[in-house]
């Protein structure tokens, strides 16, 4: 019989956060996350990572009682704790705003990812299998990640920060050095520009100047859906061929619709096909050539392989997104990532903005791939003493234990107010 | 680590069968299996069960020796093995005409089914794990199948045939007494009539005796593809309110969103949509309702649960075809079964008409349906005797290697050619 949970902890961390430029403003000094473990009747545990806004917080702490005395394989029943109630958030927090639109649901699948990760896990540990071996098994050994560029400041507006090794990047020169940077420390293969900062036409300049700089490397370009229609083909028109997709250019179906057919870009999404009932619509307006899974929005590992089955039988790319995350998530999404047979694309991944870390050994990128683990479970170990440090931090910082990159920008233009959508 | 494949066995058998009818003929005294076993480094062994006819076992024998060093566990690099060539089959075998158009890739992915099943029910023995546990656990402690009833002749028409307890259905009293019969022996709780056999008219007075004589049992009627839309559409409006859904009445996509539209008869299938790249085209014509997954057709227990997450996705009811099987097969599909959430119709077997089996202690029914059992692998036991016993039949009978219902119906009436479709 498999080991069964004996205890869950939750433990809500803030970690050092680059001040990081969007549609939306900018990242904060410190960003919310949520370390899951449990204990099982064998001794082993397992560790899962998820956002850690207070919603999330709130729903963790509704629904790890559920799991005492749940065996550690029973992923599909951990899946269905706590319903499915798809009513809308009352207040719909700016992080949710770049995931989406936010419901109960998309917050508890959320959380339940984390829950179904620590879970497999633990199975791994205890039965002496790596997580993909219980997704039915690897079939590459290296998972790619595309550098992921974003615009910033050189450092934080407000004291007490942490700082960064990448200065900063308002402009093309800063782009392309930014990405010379990720090569030189992960070999990256592939860029992805967060955009809908500045103007288009200057972020179209930024990607023409990395198109240049590393020829043949596939780009990407996301303004999280920042764009009017009129923008978005403007910029289509000038990235075809130089972009390998646009992700999100526009922020609705029949915009991202209408878009691809008038110019044929291929867009990719984590914004407008972000749960089960989202697909259908999406596909069947063809407003969606690659769907960025991310594993914390569809409630697990698999439930990103169940989502990568629909995108294979319906002819839609797939691949990952990522938000900022530590080597938890990194390792589940390599996990995983190894086990599609079809991911057509290289995942994003935040993981080198993050310096802090909640394991005791960071993985590291080379020439932009993870390695595919065959150790027990994800393969990592818990740093005890820095999940204490960043929890008492937590503790210290109740104005950061939600994600508000409108406040963040705030800190730097007082009158500052999120642009209602389209920006451009 | 997960064993390694150390060796792999193809057993062909050929297992008794009724004179059961269908739109094609008859089923033969004997039909072909083939049974897998595969052995590792861990000592821990494995059972499959696929489809014996001579284009299965060929593409088996071809295949079997890249097994040989592979993990247990990787299922999907199985899944992988001999590409994916979708070309027809030069000779279409009638047993095929009933699982809708086959290709090579199909052979390849039901013979792919059965060494996944075996991997998984090796890893299951070795680690101490139920197969369902592989799979991401279950989420029902028991499967419900439906009573699956045919029209047959009491005994086969050549001598040395074996013998059946249910003796002949050739009118709806038969079937009502048939369906008495099962009723008593399994409990079952759904029944699946088998069409395609006499003029509708004849078959809708069946369907609606069973309504009568069984009130508020989910009743269903398979015609394999055998009407005319315009017979169909009569069908349908005879039978809207009687039965839960009509399974291919007609044959093609076409038909069958022609006569889900007018007449709003749920449509099953598992005809038209048996292979990945048959699900758009189906789904996008609205030709079904309800998918009948077929591990073996679709490629083992993941390849399942994937096709369940598409029909998922597009709101697509989900249930199990069968063809002749044994307790092998019974067991994964039970195993399956019980990790999909949705699976919302009672899955058809043919288990109950198999009186020989290969395991040591065969299934029996509780109110149509089987426990989910939590023993390590499948939780069966290979009967070597038995096997023995049944291969030397397939060395004794040569003439019975491929099922062929036309030939069996030759053996009653000499002149005996198949229906062109539509029969009726």
């Amino acid at each position: 019989m498999p080991p069964v949970i004996t205890d869950v902890h939750l433990t809500p961390i803030l970690i050092a956060d680059a001040p990081l430029l969007n549609v939306g403003g900018v990242h904060q000094p410190y960003t919310p996350r949520l370390i899951v473990e449990i204990e099982t009747d064998s001794g082993a545990t397992g560790l899962g990572e998820t956002y850690g806004d207070h919603h999330y917080l709130a729903t963790a702490t509704e629904l790890a009682p559920n799991l005492i005395g749940m065996p550690v394989t029973a992923c599909h029943a951990i899946r269905r704790l706590g319903g499915s109630d798809t009513r809308m958030l009352a207040d719909n927090p700016i992080a949710g705003g770049l995931r989406g639109t936010l419901t109960t649901d998309k917050v508890r699948l959320s959380v339940i990812s984390a829950f179904e990760i620590a879970a497999l896990d633990a199975a791994g540990r205890a039965i002496g299998l790596p997580v993909h071996a219980l997704l039915g098994g690897k079939v590459r050994d290296r998972v790619d990640y595309s550098g992921y560029l974003f615009y910033k400041w050189a450092q934080h507006p407000v004291s007490d920060a942490p700082t960064d090794e990448w200065g900063e990047v308002l402009d093309p020169d800063g782009v392309v050095r930014l990405a010379e940077s990720f090569s030189a420390h992960g070999g990256f293969r592939s860029f992805k520009l967060k955009g809908g900062v500045f103007p288009p036409e200057e972020e179209v300049a930024a990607i023409t100047a990395l198109a240049k700089a590393f020829p043949d490397y596939p780009l990407r370009l996301d303004p999280n859906g920042g764009w009017s229609l009129a923008t978005a083909t403007a910029v289509a028109e000038s990235l075809t061929g130089v972009v390998e997709y646009l992700e999100d250019p526009t922020a609705d179906v029949a915009g991202m619709a209408e878009l691809h057919r008038r110019t044929g870009m291929p867009l990719a999404t984590n914004m407008i096909v972000t749960a089960v009932d989202e697909i259908r619509p999406a596909f069947d307006a063809d407003a969606v050539q690659v769907v960025l899974s991310d594993h914390h929005f569809w409630g697990g590992l698999h439930a990103t392989r169940e989502l990568a089955a629909v995108c294979h039988a319906y002819g839609k790319g797939v691949s990952m997104h990522s938000n900022t995350h530590l080597g938890i998530s990194l390792a589940a999404m390599t996990h995983v990532a190894a086990t599609v047979a079809d991911l057509d694309y290289a995942c994003d991944t935040h993981y080198p903005w993050q310096a802090e870390d909640v394991i005791t050994e960071r993985f590291a990128f080379t020439e932009g791939s993870i390695a595919v683990g065959d150790a027990p479970g994800l393969g990592i170990e818990l740093d005890r003493d820095a999940l204490d440090r960043l929890h008492n931090r937590w503790l210290a910082m109740p104005a950061l234990r939600d994600r508000d990159d409108v406040a963040a920008m705030r800190a730097a233009e007082s009158g500052y107010l999120p642009h209602i959508s389209p920006k451009y």
